[in-house]
């Protein structure tokens, strides 16, 4: 088992990673409960719940709740459910929530933990690899219809204990939408390894372990290093949003759960660094990213079936964005994020050469 | 114009209180916005919102939205439509939401704030006098269907700006509720001029000036006191809900709206002080605490309407409670709250005592 430690204004929070650790949850949590809320989905629950509740000591009451799966679940309606299942059962702020799955169930699980009752704990428990990202950081939040993760909060969890042993059941899109946020980490990194052990993996599902934990480790060492150093997002946080401008408005136009987060993502990334190479009149050998996404399959043709003036539209809401502006992360090159402003005008153009290159791909 | 300043764990915020300030918001703020969004209500817009407007410089961009006047907006529908309105009107991280009413705005624009892009800052412009508590101390919610306030936060406003000209148009109703937090400071505030200051008042309509004035600085400074202490409410911040056991069921039971939250709270003081005096086995002269609240068109006799074992069953569900106990703030004198738990046997016990004193007033 691997530990890492993030820093926050209130506190710090462990994040234990080893396989197996589903199995003795309440061995890393930093204070015992009388009672734990455990909140999964429908996919997770038949795969872990028996786990994790059997993970708790016979005097800790565990109580749970199961939303139906996918990013459908991130909305008021489900939220509310939830408060509601929290109230019958008595929890109250001596208790704990634990959010028992990938980053829908984090972001959720994590929204209601900040809000019920004006907060209670949360122990985030990912069982999927994109959620080594969402689990750390605190940002909890559910969607709007106009808009992706709107409502929430920064909230940061009391514990993260990611099993990697849970990864064993991802399927390929699952694989394909969590090594997008990897490579993301890597991009950012200043980690020329880092990148290259990414590019090196021919099939994610056949990934060697130890390959794969070397992986989450560095991502999240990453993530929890920018976290530490900015919890609200007012300064180098933002360079995590590498790939997201352009992610955000993809899924929102394709409706949630059409596309994975990090399949969006990695299309994000792909334009960024495009839009990057303009800018900064520099070379970051994007088509290896290219061809990367395009041998493992990342949706990379769904920009040809979008509009671009909903997409652009959609840029202009980004929660980044100041005065109407439109936000982006670029890189001068790998492990130099920055926070450059366009123009509406500006990034209409990008869209449109970009639309241009991928429709002769 | 007085001033109190209240601490917290990320900075601190000035209440500025005075006759007219609604004319000048814009010199009351720590710094300026591109936008504020100004959240009020249906009595409230058409009395103030034009001044407030206009209160601001040109160069500021005035965006308002105006929801039904009443407890029932503090709803989760209510709650989103303010968020839909301020990603139409493109608020951002940089701009400022104004919560511009009585308590009702405060907390349901507080936690739109709160909630918004995971939080953008917020102004309390308090028009009542119940406001004068719940604008300070960064307490926001809305309601569940099963219990008030149990969806919100801890987030505190950038300044809170009181304009006492604004009480000119309460209604009777108005200032009982109002008038409840007041006392109910005296109470926790171990100040005994300031509880017979309230004691002395014959009509709340036409209280003098001066007096209003001293006891509304009096009741803030109890209240900024409190909090800059237990920002979070794990200390002596409990003291504040002296009374609010029992007034939050009534409430509750009653159906928000049907009763005010003053006037929920002074029947759940007078309740407080039975149990306190029996609890203690000491004096508090309750019998010129009921003869206030008699004299002042307090609504006592609800309490012989409603169902105790309802009541009692709400009792269980306060967020204050630990482990199914009932926690009541009492007092062993005027001055010294404590938080004492009891058994519901024990508050049942006490409330078919107390149903049977009120029947027979």
């Amino acid at each position: 088992m691997e530990q890492l430690h993030v820093k926050h204004e209130h506190g710090s929070y462990t994040v234990s990673i080893g396989s197996g650790l589903r199995h003795t949850i309440s061995e890393h949590l930093p204070k015992s409960y009388r009672q734990v809320f455990i909140i999964t989905d429908s996919n997770v629950a038949p795969l872990y719940m028996d786990d994790v509740k059997q993970s708790f000591p016979e005097t800790t009451v565990v109580t749970t709740y199961v939303v139906p799966a996918g990013e459908e679940s991130k909305s008021l309606s489900v939220f509310y459910d939830c408060h509601t299942k929290a109230i019958e059962y008595g929890v109250d702020r001596q208790s704990s929530i634990v959010a028992l799955g990938g980053g829908v169930i984090g972001d959720l699980a994590g929204y209601v933990a900040a809000s019920y009752m004006r907060g209670v704990d949360y122990v985030q428990v990912p069982t999927t690899l994109l959620a080594h990202d969402s689990s750390v950081g605190g940002k909890v939040a559910i969607n709007h219809a106009l808009g992706k993760n709107l409502i929430g909060h920064f909230y940061q969890p009391v514990a993260v204990i990611y099993d990697t042993a849970s990864l064993n059941t991802l399927s390929k899109t699952e694989w394909r939408s969590g090594m997008a946020e990897v490579i993301k980490h890597a991009w950012i990194a200043h980690d020329q390894a880092f990148l290259d052990q990414c590019y090196s993996i021919d099939h994610f599902e056949d990934v060697d372990k130890d390959l794969l934990n070397s992986l989450i480790l560095q991502g999240i060492a990453v993530k929890a290093r920018i976290v530490t150093e900015d919890e609200r997002e007012q300064g180098n946080r933002r360079f995590l949003n590498f790939g997201h401008t352009l992610a955000h408005a993809i899924e929102a136009e394709m409706g949630y759960g059409e596309i994975t987060h990090g399949e969006a993502v990695a299309i994000g990334m792909d334009f960024a660094l495009k839009v990057s190479e303009s800018y900064f009149d520099c070379s970051l050998n994007r088509m290896n990213f290219r061809n990367w996404i395009m041998a493992h399959g990342y949706p990379i043709s769904v920009i040809n079936h979008l509009d671009q003036h909903e997409l652009l539209h959609r840029m202009t809401r980004d929660k980044k964005n100041v005065n109407s502006e439109i936000r982006m992360v670029l890189l001068s090159k790998q492990g130099n994020p920055q926070v450059v402003s366009f123009t509406k005008d500006e990034i209409r153009n990008e869209l449109k050469e970009y639309h241009k290159e991928v429709s002769q791909v």
